[in-house]
């Protein structure tokens, strides 16, 4: 019994002197909260959406609190927000860590925030307790995450010409949204950061699905990021009156559109996997009660750990349509759209110091996969990479819904600075 | 053979002598022409909906059209334009005729107009040939008749006052829409003329529709128009990220939404019958493709010359929409719109008086029902009503392609010209 209890003492001594230093909670709760009040829509709904006048204030009071944490902040090519921290060698990689701010339409308060302000946290605690790695540190706020990792495919080189003509929902395209946020997107091809040139990415993270709500585990350790492919497709039929036209002679494009989305669903859930497939966008033209669709414009997603699956997956879905588009006297178009992502392993040695420091801090975790794509998974191309997962409230994200509490949210932090700490000391 | 030469040459010399006085095909069709220029969308497509900026310029053509054609105009509180005509009779009831100018968006240039420019040309011909009629006259432009027949239901005494808050594609609610095309709508309740008050309406119309196209049939002799009833739907389900939601883990008002549309073709088609239903206007809320869509709004069109059908085919779509709802965890609600009409029948008496005219002109016709609604149906509610076909290449409508040849228009107009005045001496 003396032997164990001494065990004890000594292992909460270590989880003691290994939690200092520790994130503010309060501080960090409220600065995502702060963050929050930047881009509304009118029912008062989160609508971050890149390139918004709520992106840019947003990115304004982000700006403001790196400064205020001793950052030295500047704005690179592809609008990204980057806090430089001097680190005690002269010689070594800096250690990158960061996420984004930038939302979907309708989107939550916390997915990319947390990262984002956790980040910000982390520096600010190192002030606090006058500790200077041996790396230098950089923060990163990548741009326009939502609407294709912008900001992450620019610094890792894979970024193409045709995504700058991309128009999102604020109705600017990415040359003319990246202008309005401080970059400059004639130079974007100059910027990729040559692989190796840093030590290590963290990305701090909420997991946007409910695994570890439901299994009350604290932190999620990723091992891959899924791909994600997207598609425009496009159903041609017959715009014709609805009164006049019987139903045996049209070629309604809406019917041929719903046929296709319960193919969608039915070819996806039709294999076994965790595989998922989505159509999330639907307009149909003329858009009239009396009048038959002659058009319809859909988007497709799927999402998978394995290329190799993606492409039988998509070859399935295109089969369906084919036959759709013959019995219905309509045509189904594809076009790939350039928002795409290769899935991305993340690096075994940053997950293992993930799971030590978490040990330590004696907090629960679990090694997952994310169905969400990431800012990471680009970082991945050019350094090892790692994310740490904190719990998202029944599993909603891009949803008004969404939230992750303030113990998960600073379990998280103290999780990525004590990793950085960890790496710091035992990365070259 | 001497008996049967004189019977044809008594049948042609009858003929040339009722089909004087005849309309000016060049200018009816020059007329068509030149109300299409009013209204288009930036493609170029004919786009005349009602209020927008291209519909009050369409209608200064028209009322600048009747006034040379010796009319004295005036706009009444539901923005009709009416042309009046003295007849020699002090005694006797007005005879009615005229369509529409407005369109559904992306429409055509010959729905409504053929009808509108026909009975305008038949004013003309009268002047040209000093003819004047014992009833008075009166040319009627009916105001937003593809947003719901508001000029005719005004006329008629059935618009209900919800009809005015509803809002189409410019914008505009029908409040604000009258106002700008010279209404008002306060005043619309007081407009309604008492049943019996019309000696007769007849309204030339394209048939949007191909049985007299593909039978080569001059001219459609309607004896019903169908009723049409509208249905807002709202499908609920829960926004969430497509890529950490499971797909069994769904709530995607778009999938569920799909499982409608087809369910409503199923529905429609799954009796015998010339009924029609369509699904033409669709939203899929945030409507991102790495959104699972949670909140989609449909229409919904039902039409058929049987209320009692229509009730009973609505029915079926709820119970079907209710199985879609209680499987995919969705809520799926009707909401009535007040752009519904009641099948209307016409008067067999002008049935009969356009087949006699038009046996007369040597013109071949068939009767036929009205899959398409029409301002004649809100007009039979308060007077004797009567329609006249003329064929649509391809049965198409409510499209630009739409198209009748100034050949079938003329014939339209001659028949409309004769029957007024064969009603004219005919009624009391």
């Amino acid at each position: 019994m003396k032997r164990s209890l001494l065990l004890i003492l000594t292992a909460l001594l270590s989880n003691l002197l290994l939690s200092q230093p520790a994130v503010n909670q309060e501080r960090l709760q409220a600065s995502v909260t702060q963050l929050a009040a930047f881009g509304k829509d009118a029912s008062g709904n989160p609508n971050r959406v890149a390139f918004s006048d709520g992106d840019i204030k947003g990115r304004e009071f982000v700006i403001s609190l790196m400064k205020d944490a001793g950052l030295e902040v500047t704005i690179d090519y592809a609008g990204n927000i980057r806090g430089k921290r001097k680190g005690k060698s002269a010689t070594k990689k800096p250690i990158f860590f960061g996420s984004h701010i930038d939302m979907v339409p309708q989107g939550g308060n916390y997915d990319g925030c947390v990262g984002s302000m956790g980040a910000i946290e982390v520096i600010k605690t190192l002030g606090e307790n006058n500790l200077v790695t041996d790396h230098p540190l950089e923060v990163i706020i990548f741009s326009n995450e939502e609407g294709g990792l912008l900001g992450s495919r620019a610094i890792s080189g894979v970024l193409g010409k045709e995504a700058l003509s991309v128009v999102n929902s604020t109705g600017h395209s990415m040359v003319e949204g990246l202008k309005r946020i401080g970059g400059d997107p004639a130079k974007i091809g100059e910027m990729a950061l040559p692989s190796g040139s840093i030590a290590a990415f963290i990305e701090l993270h909420i997991e946007q699905g409910g695994i570890l709500d439901k299994e009350m585990v604290d932190i999620g350790i990723v091992v891959g990021i899924v791909g994600i492919k997207w598609w425009d497709v496009e159903v041609t039929g017959f715009a014709n009156h609805a009164g006049t036209t019987p139903m045996d002679a049209r070629q309604d494009a809406l019917l041929a559109a719903a046929q296709f989305i319960l193919a969608v669903n039915k070819v996806i859930t039709g294999v076994e996997g965790k595989q998922v497939g989505t159509v999330g966008r639907i307009s149909a033209s003329p858009g009239a009660p009396n009048v038959i669709p002659g058009n319809v414009k859909l988007s497709l997603e799927i999402r998978d750990l394995s290329s190799e699956k993606i492409k039988m997956l998509f070859a399935s879905v295109r089969e369906e349509a084919e036959k759709i588009a013959s019995a219905s006297d309509t045509q189904i178009r594809f076009t790939p759209i350039d928002a795409n992502s290769e899935p991305a392993l993340t690096d075994k040695n940053i997950q293992a110091a993930i799971a030590e420091v978490a040990t330590k801090l004696g907090l629960s975790f679990r090694q997952m996969q994310s169905g969400a794509g990431h800012d990471a998974q680009d970082m991945a191309l050019i350094a090892p990479a790692g994310m740490i997962f904190v719990p998202s409230k029944a599993g909603i994200s891009h949803s008004p819904k969404e939230y992750t509490s303030p113990e998960d949210m600073a379990n998280g932090a103290n999780v990525l600075l004590h990793t950085i700490l960890l790496l710091d000391r035992t990365l070259k």
